[in-house]
């Protein structure tokens, strides 16, 4: 071997990125990851009966079987995948690019984009962080996108988009339209299920990790058949673990603890948020997801003041201007937010 | 949305694909897929730690930092996957292609390759299933691959190649060479480790499938801090669930038990060969991993009797004429077999 550059070994659009950085932070109250704040506990014989030593189910028979049934659709509409995140990959890998999608949004559209050397176009949201119709039919006419994403709710606005901006989006996209509802649980909006049977070209991305299943890392996609088929070609065979598939049947067949779990984050993100707007130098945004945005002067310090004090939240302020992003917590997790948060936001 | 085919807007080269196909069959001795024949002990207080509520440690320290003891480097050296197939998945989208490898070999080389569009060259091993020198060296000075995929012990052939001529492909390659060690724990040989520190541009991937944790999907790459940095570039950050990390740990951790078993395996390895050498109708070739592949008459109708007598076996004859593949079970697995094949084979 010759000469020898790791960099200049990888493909030109990789050389420029960074990996991802997730640095754990220590902290006594962690509300930055849209986690939820209650665990699912998983029953015995469930981790019993897995096989360490067996390859998964490479269809995921039982856990497409327990979604479709859930969701009623059919399990061959149904494509699951090692987190959402798996899934945006494999789409991009099905469909290629340009990939299409408001900003701020969910980071991993652009970031799994630009791995995937595609052309990826932001284009941001209006005044009311809801879609800025003229721009995107712009470009859905112009750059003709492979892929939409669509996050509604909205990470980190915390809004549902106008459903019939939404609609005219789809309507208008000569290829898929994928309506993110990671955060759906927690909205009112019944969201784009509904929608399925209309359009060919609507995919719906859902995912456990915010109902309090982020250690699985279970991601599904819904949509017509012909399209899961085509993805189904770039899956990895056994992308999804036993454990995963095998936990995420019993929660979600055990669905009245999920319920709870999702009201009881609704009620607190309720109170959380008319907290918020006691505080005189906070100003909330509504959210119909699990998580709140709010502007605070000085947000760089109010974020690093409170992480001193041991609460983590996700400074946004590359995204949004001053604002901060937290995560809704236990009673008392919000409680010490707040209280925090009082101290030193001024 | 005016005309919708779903094939039409994948892109061009994952049109012709299929889906890989990995149907369930129904059996009684399962010996096709190279899996241990004995599960790991999951402990409950492993299970217990967990939260399922949590995201995964996005940079796998702990297993890192395990896997790193054992095998006497440093955690930034180590890439962990979901499963070796995502670290192809990952190799192949940092690097590109063409993507070389001898053939026959494992699928998922070529499989993935495909599905991300790269040009893939399969060569010939020669008569002895060893590396064919001349030809391989020739394709690296034409073809210039980013990517050389060499498997020892090779699936589905069980022999490890030469070491002499697997440096050879290393020094000769003006990228990366990686040597697939899935099954060199089974193996005399130790393996391409202690290389490392010579050619910058080799990488190993391992995996605990093979070893009793299939069901994990747990697999990691060795190689140079800076490569490694590279394809940390493409990774999603919780690529690998709380699950396979923790239980991955114990199981690292645990030596003696995974030691035993796969002396165990290599134990009945050797039994099973002289066994089917003494079959009339069956040729075996010798095997530094967890499996053996066989020459039978009349392979195909051979495979489907022994499934009618409940062996699943994997039928290799598209890839060598005329042979089957049977993994090493317990030992009452395959005295079960060779009771079935001795019947069958004639």
């Amino acid at each position: 071997m010759k000469k020898f550059d790791a960099k200049s070994l990888a493909r030109p659009n990789i050389r420029s990125l960074r990996a991802y950085e997730a640095k754990e932070m220590p902290c006594r109250v962690k509300l930055d990851a849209n986690e939820s704040p209650f665990g699912f506990k998983v029953r015995q014989s469930v981790i019993k009966r897995i096989s360490t030593n067996r390859y998964p189910d490479p269809e995921a028979r039982a856990l497409r079987g327990a979604l479709a049934k859930q969701l009623e659709v059919k399990p061959p509409n149904i494509l699951v995948g090692n987190g959402s995140d798996e899934i945006i990959y494999y789409l991009i890998t099905t469909f290629g690019g340009p990939v299409l999608f408001p900003v701020p949004t969910f980071s991993m559209y652009g970031i799994i984009g630009k791995a995937l050397g595609e052309s990826i176009i932001g284009l941001p949201l209006d005044g009311s962080f809801d879609l800025d119709l003229p721009l995107m039919l712009g470009a859905l006419k112009t750059a003709r996108p492979k892929l939409t994403f669509l996050s509604s709710p909205n990470n980190p606005t915390g809004n549902c988009f106008s459903s019939d901006r939404m609609l005219k989006v789809i309507e208008s996209s000569s290829a898929l339209v994928v309506v993110d509802e990671a955060y759906q649980p927690f909205s009112s909006d019944k969201g784009f299920l509904p929608m399925l049977k209309d359009y060919k070209n609507l995919l719906i991305l859902r995912t456990l990790s915010k109902v309090g299943l982020a250690g699985l890392r279970t991601g599904y996609l819904i949509g017509d058949e012909a399209i899961i088929n085509e993805v189904n070609k770039v899956r990895l065979p056994f992308n999804l673990n036993s454990y995963s598939q095998a936990i995420a049947v019993s929660a979600i067949e055990d669905r009245k603890a999920m319920r709870s779990a999702i009201k009881a984050v609704v009620s607190e993100r309720e109170r959380l948020f008319e907290a918020l707007e006691g505080i005189k130098a906070a100003t909330p945004y509504p959210s119909e997801a699990n998580f709140i945005l709010f502007k605070v002067k000085n947000s760089r310090r109010v974020y690093n003041k409170l992480l001193k004090q041991g609460v983590l939240l996700r400074d946004m302020s590359g995204a949004v201007d001053g604002c901060l992003r937290v995560t809704v917590g236990t009673k008392a997790e919000n409680n010490f937010f707040l209280k925090a948060l009082k101290e030193v936001a001024r």
